[in-house]
């Protein structure tokens, strides 16, 4: 039984996100989606939100548990058991940072092994900063984030002062 | 049990390429090596050879099957019942290659999965084509190549005329 | 009126450069389609079939002309009265490729100018040579070119010694 | 006709900018020049003032005029009528990002294309976070910034407490 | 007599940047290695932190200094007289804004050269962000830092409310 | 006393190259302009010609001299007794061979040393496949190739039947 680990900040939850959940979960036995409780940046959407947001959205695929995390992400990985990190990659810049990550996790921990799944054409240009940004001008964000959670995600992000 | 294919020309085979066959096959359940006997590149090593090469590098890890393959890549894992392709990265510009191949074949095949795996830093420069160029003027090979066939490999590449 | 001057192989005409060709039509008075007869690489198809594959793609597009030149580029921009050339953009080594000769042009002739249209996301993996190697291993290419030349193409590219 | 419109933070503007503009109002008959005026990163030069150093430029262009908005870019197209963005190209890293917009501003409104110019390669490292890196440390940016609002420029950046 | 500067904000020193120094002081007949005091960023370590643990790392290598300044790079290489500025490179967006730097400083100073080392392969994923991350995690970053500042780095990183 | 080997095809001689010879023979006490005499690919013009060539264009620079060689790089480099290879650099897939290059001979001669020079940006998309391309369609190539072997260069690439 081959379990994997897909961790990041989520912040929110995009199509993006779910079609790498989505692919990835049909390849591993079991799947965490790990939620990167505390990261340097400010988040828009608490730990919390981050969480019920995911939780939502992968509602009836029955190899998918979410969790969140604000540990060293291979510590995370030994404990649950996973020997697999999934990440996914869009453009070269992201190629180059996930790189640099894999080697470092690789350097820490040489049993857990990275690998990485190409986003859709489709949502070869979609992140979570923008959605943000385009939600933030009352852009409409309909086909990037997950539907359940669109009205949630929307209403906050156009909050004055945010 | 989940299947996985490497694919690739292997011509010759290198210590890259057997990084990332000792790490996919602690991965997968089983992982099939496929060679790609007719590439438009004119090979160094024709394909009888290529396979012989990865037998012998290969021999001792028990769920890898070395085979060779003149056919589209996803009709070959239907086939061997792959639901799994894997490849390596090394370079930005091998990214961009290999997910140009992740985008055609997964419109060809959706429900075969490309994985990348990040080649280890210590084997992010070496290629099949750096192996022939080095040796080919008499350089020494000796950590590049897998141990085993490396005097077939330089006996072949150091003939003149070649 | 500003006319625009397309220029490429198109060995042969993809889905990809037809997106191209729909946008700058839509932005430009008139737009020439040309298709370079003798570039270095040899081309799968001679310079007469490929015009015609495109002046049935580009029937009832009204202000597009198909042409074919084997001169200086900016010498044929000149000679039509074309101030603008537009190139189709897709990854990142596209990009380099083509700022480079974006440069050589415009010192050339700086009264020309050189326009880039980002691929669409739906064809941002899709060239020629991807449309050769998969219908020459029997692959099905009905997305990648346009319905009206697929046949003849396949037909050709399935040609045994080709 | 065909209207464009040129977007930026112009944070100062700088001879980079003036190449696009240049460029661009010869192609098309109209060119907005549009000053975000509230983007994210907190701005050395509040929008105003940005404006007017515009002006200064492109004083003279007659086919060129400066607004201001903070609103999503493609309803601000919509409403001026321009059926294209134009935005300049440098490094790699400025492709990807500048992909990533046009694919969500061809998404919000396929109607409206983005075109991309190169920069010219004696300002192709030229960005405003250069200008205030430089001038911050009383270094000379006089090729780098428009002469007319050169002074202007460089005693707000030599500012102490800026 | 060949005088080279190496530039960087050593926030903290890596290991990474120990191979760079030690290859340029092989090459260059005097190294300075300068501390930039007062980069935008939030340092993790204040500029006197940075020069003592560079002091402590570089000891026994003769032909090395270690200098900290606050001025345009260029005043500075000019005022210790060295014709060359050395900078490391590891993955391509550093190339990138290297290479931005290297023009805008030939510009101001065209009588001063850059020069780029390839970061060694086993440290071509390191950065300071990257130990500052791990050790603030409390992951293990033994082969990251010099080994003489390593338990200095380590102690101030995990400290709470950094 | 530093020598340092410039290696290359020079095929024909730019001046882009011209540009890295002058700059990298301020930096070294000794430069060695080194012609690779059987490359892969088929020259246009022969190791004899590119070696004159490359003779006539660095006259009256006195610490540079010109020779060919068809063995591996650092087998020539210890010969000469140089420590350092010098390299140009103009885009990033130039960075990514040429980083892969850099490696494979730090692995063979640790003691030699590969630094970088960034093409200046006039001649950022300047490169020998260029001149020949542009030359051969009767294109001017005044500012491309030193003045002083523009004619033989030019009267050479416009034979017919090269």
């Amino acid at each position: 039984m081959i379990k994997a680990l897909y961790p990041g900040s989520f912040d929110p939850v995009t199509m993006g996100h779910m079609d790498i959940i989505r692919r990835a979960s049909s390849i591993f036995d079991l799947l965490y989606v790990g939620v990167a409780a505390n990261s340097n940046k400010k988040p828009a959407f608490d730990a919390g939100e981050r969480v019920d947001f995911l939780h939502a959205a992968v509602e009836g695929i029955e190899n998918v548990q979410v969790i969140s995390f604000d540990r060293l992400l291979v510590d995370v990985a030994r404990e649950l058991g996973t020997q697999v990190i999934v990440k996914g990659l869009r453009a070269v810049s992201d190629y180059e940072y996930e790189l640099q990550m894999a080697h470092i996790n690789y350097k820490l921990a040489p049993d857990i092994e990275t690998v990485f799944l190409a986003a859709s054409t489709r949502y070869s240009y979609l992140s979570s900063s923008l959605v943000k940004e385009v939600a933030g001008l009352g852009g409409c964000v309909k086909d990037l984030v997950p539907p359940v959670v669109h009205d949630d995600i929307v209403r906050q992000l156009s909050r004055p002062h945010r």
